[in-house]
């Protein structure tokens, strides 16, 4: 379902000439949230704005999952305010995927959506993101690692102190495969499949991540270009290159979801071409078809004071420790 | 003055030939601080290890500037010990160097020594970093950022906000150079001279850049020696690539101080060669000539209350608006 002012929509299908797709349908939403919205506008005034509408087809149940590229913090206060959290869940996060040196994804949350953390936020990102990584990636039980500034139990400041005691008593009743601390050089190791942080360090390691990447491509490109020999050595290894530049393509991590919510949504950068977007619906899709939902639900029940429940009550009293 | 273990010096300056060089005397010192060892082994017990002699040296007025390739942890606590802190730095802090698109450095504080910051505390990094870009690249207001996950004002952590608000106080009183916010990818851009984070975020973004540059080396190497067409390419493209190898050399960029002791004391990196050790070596010579202790002393001193300075009692009164 492509969800937006039908006109448009109709126009763009008949010049890629899918007008007629069997498997392509249109759902009309007369207003659009911009990239400069704030929230305020984005949730009281564009009631039929294609990001609502997008939404309430999953509240609806119409939708099983929804793809979005556009206001990440409109979709996420548009997202809560529809769907509301999962029971036990405080604060929907934000998980991106980062290439690593093991060609594969580190999963990294939160990002941005949580700026101030307490240790019991950072306890159920984690167990957010490993069940996100057990849906889309069918890894029964993904490593989890809590970024900070050392190795050592002793490091860091008190939340990711508090945090790691959480984590490990989550390790040892089997709830998770906590792997312990994990420094910023992790990420890109691939040490562990999920990283787990606080919106402000995430959003700060995300952005300079991205910055050093243009660095690096823009300084890599004025070598290649700076005189006649250099580029005829860029062209004979243009192998190279191309395969260089596919393996740090970030289009092939694309698809962010927002976790924590009663309805799948999916964040896709703003300037993605087709691929990426392919794989930001196929992340959707997967997390559909392996019921995240019901994944994270179980995951963050288990950590809920219960009657007689004497082994999860015991989890959010070790913040006071 | 090289300090340490007189008999091993000796032997290593023989090999170099340089065994009576007029402009190099040794100290011996019968202990060496490990990489492992606890602060408290560096603090108490090896009272003669090289590095605490050194900074007994810039203590006594012996040495103008120490610099140290070893433990960061065990340097900055027997630094503070022995020279202790600047009256009205609460807090020492890490600063270090960062290769930026225009092939200048940012200088980013604090990276690692403290991971709970208070608005203060930022606010001094702050003074601090800019006395020090004044005195080593000779610029009298180089620009301040804080670095945030937006550049506008209502973004961030409640510490980031209120920082911001003595940071753009100070500016008004012409302190400093307030920037603003700057975001994860300005530290790459050189959008300021200096970037203000707390050890947390610092310590996590540095590895986090590390670790990407190794990743971006390594998979670049590993696709230029893919083939052999691919080989052709990189040996005659080979000046672009030393170039852009050069351009990326974090040693060019060595040598990190530490801030808001009553001493000049500088960190290089442990496994740096000659040049890198040249570089911070070159940049304790350039702090001590340009004086930065009475830049940074004259700096603090302007935020002290004293009797009848109005102004100078505002701006720690902000932190509790």
């Amino acid at each position: 379902m492509l969800v937006g002012p039908e006109e448009l929509i109709r126009a763009e299908l008949a010049r890629h000439r899918a007008a007629d797709h069997p498997r392509l349908s249109i759902i009309n939403a007369t207003e659009v949230v911009t990239m400069d919205d704030p929230l305020e506008v984005a949730l009281r005034r564009k009631k039929d704005s294609s990001m609502r509408v997008a939404i309430n087809l999953v509240k609806d149940g119409a939708a099983q999952a929804c793809v979005s590229a556009g206001n990440t913090g409109a979709l996420m206060a548009v997202s809560r305010y529809v769907l509301k959290t999962i029971p036990g869940v405080d604060r929907p996060a934000i998980c991106t995927l980062i290439p690593n040196q093991k060609d594969a994804p580190t999963y990294m949350l939160d990002l941005g959506a949580n700026v101030d953390c307490e240790p019991q936020h950072l306890h159920q990102f984690a167990l957010m993101g490993s069940a996100l990584v057990s849906a889309l990636d069918e890894k029964p039980m993904p490593t989890v690692g809590l970024l900070n500034i050392g190795e050592e139990d002793i490091k860091g400041n008190e939340v990711v102190k508090q945090t790691a005691a959480l984590l490990r008593a989550d390790h040892e009743r089997g709830l998770l495969n906590f792997y312990g601390n994990v420094e910023g050089n992790d990420i890109f190791k691939g040490t562990t499949d999920i990283v787990v942080c606080d919106g402000f360090v995430g959003n700060v390691v995300l952005k300079a991540s991205e910055g050093l990447g243009r660095f690096v491509k823009s300084a890599l490109t004025a070598e290649f270009k700076s005189n006649p020999l250099n580029m005829l050595g860029a062209i004979i290894a243009r192998g190279a290159i191309k395969s260089f530049s596919r393996r740090m393509n970030p289009s092939r991590y694309n698809g962010a979801s927002l976790l924590g919510l009663r309805g799948l949504v999916f964040k896709s950068h703003g300037g993605e071409d087709a691929y990426g977007f392919e794989w930001a619906i196929k992340r959707a899709y997967e997390a559909a078809k392996h019921d995240l939902l019901a994944r994270i639900t179980t995951a963050i029940a288990e950590l809920m004071p219960q009657e007689g429940g004497v082994q999860a009550a015991a989890a959010p009293n070790a913040v006071q420790n």
